[in-house]
């Protein structure tokens, strides 16, 4: 029905989205919904166990099928964040070994907010640049990483996007490298991705002082509830 | 943790987000990820039945463990859309009288993307404007409604989104009426909401006359396939 095919493949482009208990919602649902739309793509959602994966919130449950080990080499990675991830970065998390073994054989290695943290303990980001969540640049670059404010970085095949939301302008990035620019605006149109926020307030340098201080101290407590 | 408190309020303030198999995963999941911070807020996923919902790709499984019976008066209604919504509105599914009945008693009623045509088969949209997914004007039409353009729409208690990304905006303008302007900036800030898509192409009036017609018929051809 989609009118576009990826020339040249005879089998489908497999884009993986690795999660774990506590990732955070957006940050992996944002890429999901504009990847499910790349032609002759298939979205496979795994993790370490197959079962239910709940989201940093609790609130959200997610039933996942597939293993890290059932899907070894997909052609795309896709990594979200978390406040667990500066944990599970730590402790080399299964995440960890399978982004290090994927990463060999992708097109595309990609994270979203934290899951830069993931990708930087797998030991793909030293001396790269590469962004995260604004509150984790100073974790970003304890893995050799050089962090940027950029909202999406490209780095040969690893792509990084900020914070939680640009999950969905790093999918249209890689939805342009993967299919094309025309197909990426059509992705932009069918999920009418024309964004009017009714604030300012995304980035720390358009916030109000007073609140950019809160939310990083609120930021700096939960990271610490989740790494203890 | 979250320094705010909602004044004068001595129980949580239940937000629901009723979901059924074939919704839009964006469309539920962008305000998800804005209101599970509103402080004081319960966020409850809700269907006809619990157990596993699917969405319209059908690659994301979610748990779901209260019915609409369950929360019969939530103090804020979030329906997201799909192009189910169509058949669903026309067959009046479960949750047309559970909005019916709700409605009467939220402070909030919100929808986003097709989700206004579920608004609509339940009877609340009667002369008033709002909006959906550009796709989706005409059906919307049919419930009485006068569709706008806008991104939000608030017309009383009653807020509508445009498609699918656009509950992001909706969920931000539903914070900061829920629990002020701060708040609403702060969440903002901490879900590092600063769009820059890569492309400008989210909106028909932005995007190539000729990925406008090939959008469109493969949503008129989508939305029959849901329909029949």
């Amino acid at each position: 029905m989609w009118p576009f095919e990826l020339s040249g493949r005879e089998s489908p482009m497999h884009i993986a989205i690795g999660v774990y208990d506590e990732f955070t919602s957006l940050d992996a649902m944002g890429p999901y919904q504009v990847l499910q739309h790349v032609p002759g793509a298939e979205v496979v959602w795994c993790a370490a166990e197959a079962g239910i994966v709940r989201d940093d919130a609790g609130l959200l449950r997610m039933e996942v099928e597939r293993t890290f080990d059932d899907v070894p080499r997909p052609d795309i990675l896709v990594v979200p964040g978390g406040f667990i991830t500066r944990k599970l970065a730590r402790e080399r998390h299964p995440i960890v070994d399978w982004i290090a073994g994927a990463h060999e054989h992708t097109t595309y290695t990609t994270s979203v907010c934290t899951g830069a943290l993931l990708l930087g303990s797998a030991g793909i980001l030293d001396g790269l640049e590469a962004t995260t969540h604004w509150a984790a640049y100073d974790d970003l670059a304890s893995y050799g990483a050089v962090p940027t404010e950029q909202r999406v970085v490209e780095q040969g095949k690893i792509i990084t996007g900020a914070g939680v939301s640009a999950g969905i302008d790093m999918a249209l990035t890689l939805a342009g490298r993967l299919a094309g620019d025309e197909v990426a605006m059509a992705i932009q149109l069918a999920i009418e991705y024309d964004p009017h926020p009714p604030y300012d307030s995304g980035a720390p340098s358009k916030a109000p002082p007073a609140i950019y201080e809160m939310v990083a101290a609120i930021n700096d407590e939960r990271a610490a509830d989740a790494s203890s």
